[in-house]
């Protein structure tokens, strides 16, 4: 099967197989009129329609950007897409007044979720997962990590990492699925946090492993959920299971998580808002990746996280959705780009890059997907605008037209391909 | 015609013929699971699906709102919505450090905008408008303010005007034309201001009325464009020409532009980021609406109006998107209420209010518009989100599912209907 793309404005892309940092993070190679050819699942040309016409027969099928520019798909490296119910009202709770604390007690926050998701039956979780996953789709994003934890016990996390071993077999987006059974404490162990530390290694963790349900492991690293020492000793097995390492770190308080990830071999680091001055040199010597979530920053009204900080450090910024009922509850990457530039102060090119190849980056892709090159795999997006700067120029809106995964068109016209 | 609305989770909406203000801005009446019925353009009932049947014939049409809320269709009480050419590069500029000052000199700003504006033939105005029109009805917006300001010359602003009055005959959002000459000074008047008001006086202001283009009239009134006594002379004839007052101020400095609406008996004042205490009281007492502008602020990373205090002065206050391409550029009323909630610290139901009411309110229209009562026009929206709050927490993404104008479905599942 081969595809072309034509009558871009342009192909705007972040070259390279790793992760970009330092100047590298706001170089966007802009290639005017280009054209793409997809060959089965990859990329096989990017260039001007005469040299593919000397290179190439004809393509099979042909799809018209219409003076749209050509994008790579974006990658959503932090999800924790297998979630049931909504909790819509707490942020005008909070605005009343009431604390994070009180809407715990009184049953809401992240026990809410946990039971609600509990709760779902693998059909109805399934169902709702498709749901955010089209959405994630229709704005763009080809690739998405995705996490367990609001099950916190076997049969749960199970339950949700299922849920995205099917969602894969039945839609087009790639799913990177992370266990995260550290995610929080459940309330049936709050009276003794060490038993559960023991549960997911002695229990969960065998069993998610046992089905090959995770690709990577993820710890909630943070005063009042697991300790630093704690999360080494989750995160010990990963080598053994053969899982790639994430940290949620430095959200609340500075405790070190940053060079925790740094000293454990991490792939990413996420939150980051507290991160110490020690904590981005630890990241930048290790090469993890920060990823940065803007729409927590901007839905709980918190600080943003050291995007400049952090970049002028050398350390790769990657952008990620965080999506999740609580705290951000948004499927669009190009928010997140809006809210990176407008609240943190990357610019567009930057925050280009760390939706795309440094998003890939940080679920240790890079080398398949994140930018437009020959030989990479065929995930671009078609943007009914000029050029990426409209990503976040053209904001509130969803700005894509056509989408491509794995060379074969899935959204066309703003739609769900048939 | 009539068309029944079934299957709803809720039907939410404010009350009302006039503006809320004080507790009332916060006030969503909900009706658990109730039909709307639309007889012709206008609400017939709005009740349980059961007093329906008793008291109505099966309707012509049913709309299945798949559990969805319904909401009224959202007014947007500010726009610049025909103007050619971006300015996608400004915001990077700003971020490297360049100053407003700087861009402007190098050819950027608003005389960019002008500039193209004016170059741009009646066909292309037309093109570009009825684009952001249909973006506009997608994202639940069934009126719209839109006004001139790119022209600055008589042909300029005429050309705006006629390319609203065509677009209100082809497609189906209401246009409310503000005539709006005195939105800048335009290079070729910079060395005699004086000058240009004659102009607008003697000259545009006639041509406008002449042809009937306009229901309104603005000023930016503001250090460096039009002076308040200056905004004094440019408002006296409304009266005469039958047009109602609006007014863009106290965006950059204290200027007293809210008193002076107060005093010239204006309809709605807006932007109001620096408003004086005695500028909200005066706002308060003379019953005009704020119409906030929180796209502005996110999009130049500058501080948000004083929504809470000018709620508890008793102010009714309005959002709109401001859409422009300098400033604010999106069409998206859902993003608006996201920002007046998680950047100006609104609640969910005064964001909602803010949307329909009072923005209908700051038109002059809440007699007819802004709420889903009987004999009210028949626009309402419905969302795929079990209540209202979702517009606020369900940020980033677009959950128009339905759109009904004047008792006729005018998007179906997310698409314009045919
Ligand atoms: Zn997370
Ligand atoms: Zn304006």
């Amino acid at each position: 099967m081969s595809l072309l793309v034509v009558n871009a404005s342009q192909v705007a892309t972040p070259l390279g197989q790793g992760p970009a940092c330092g100047a590298a993070q706001s170089r966007v190679a802009v290639f005017p009129q280009a054209v793409v050819r997809c060959q089965g699942e990859t990329i096989a040309f990017v260039g001007s329609l005469e040299e593919h016409d000397r290179l190439f027969p004809p393509p099979q099928e042909v799809l018209d950007a219409q003076g749209g520019c050509v994008v790579p798909g974006f990658v959503d490296p932090h999800t924790h897409l297998p979630f049931a119910g909504y909790r819509e009202d707490e942020f005008d709770r909070r605005l009343a007044g009431e604390t994070y604390a009180q809407i715990a007690a009184s049953g809401g926050g992240i026990v809410k979720t946990v039971a609600a998701t509990r709760q779902a039956s693998e059909e109805e979780l399934l169902r709702l997962t498709l749901r955010r996953l089209s959405r994630q789709l229709l704005h763009g994003t080809t690739t998405t990590e995705a996490k367990s934890g609001y099950g916190l016990n076997t049969e749960g996390e199970l339950k949700q990492l299922r849920v995205l071993q099917r969602a894969a077999q039945l839609q087009p987006v790639e799913i990177i699925p992370t266990a995260m059974p550290a995610h929080e404490v459940p309330p049936e162990w709050r009276h003794n946090p060490e038993g559960y530390v023991e549960l997911i290694l002695q229990e969960i963790y065998p069993a998610i492993a046992a089905e090959g349900l995770a690709q990577g492991v993820d710890v909630f690293c943070e005063n009042g959920v697991f300790s630093p020492e704690q999360t080494r000793r989750l995160l010990a097995p990963a080598k053994a299971y053969g899982w790639r390492i994430h940290l949620h770190a430095d959200e609340l308080f500075p405790l070190g998580g940053a060079e925790l990830a740094a000293e454990l071999g991490a792939l990413s680091a996420s939150h980051l808002l507290h991160v110490s001055p020690q904590g981005i040199r630890a990241l930048a010597q290790a090469g993890v990746v920060a990823v940065v979530l803007p729409g927590v920053s901007f839905f709980l009204r918190d600080r943003y996280a050291p995007v400049r900080d952090l970049m002028a450090a050398g350390v790769p910024v990657a952008l990620a959705t965080d999506c999740n009922p609580g705290s951000s509850h948004t499927e669009s990457m190009a928010t997140i780009m809006q809210l990176a530039c407008l609240g943190a102060g990357m610019s567009s090119e930057e925050a280009l890059v760390a939706a795309t190849l440094n998003a890939a980056a940080a679920l240790g892709l890079a080398h398949r997907l994140g930018s437009l090159e020959v030989g990479k795999q065929a995930d671009l997006v078609v943007l009914d605008a000029p050029n990426p700067k409209h990503l976040v120029y053209h904001f509130g809106v969803n700005l894509v037209r056509h989408v491509v995964k794995k060379g074969r068109v899935v959204v066309r016209d703003g739609a769900l391909a048939a």
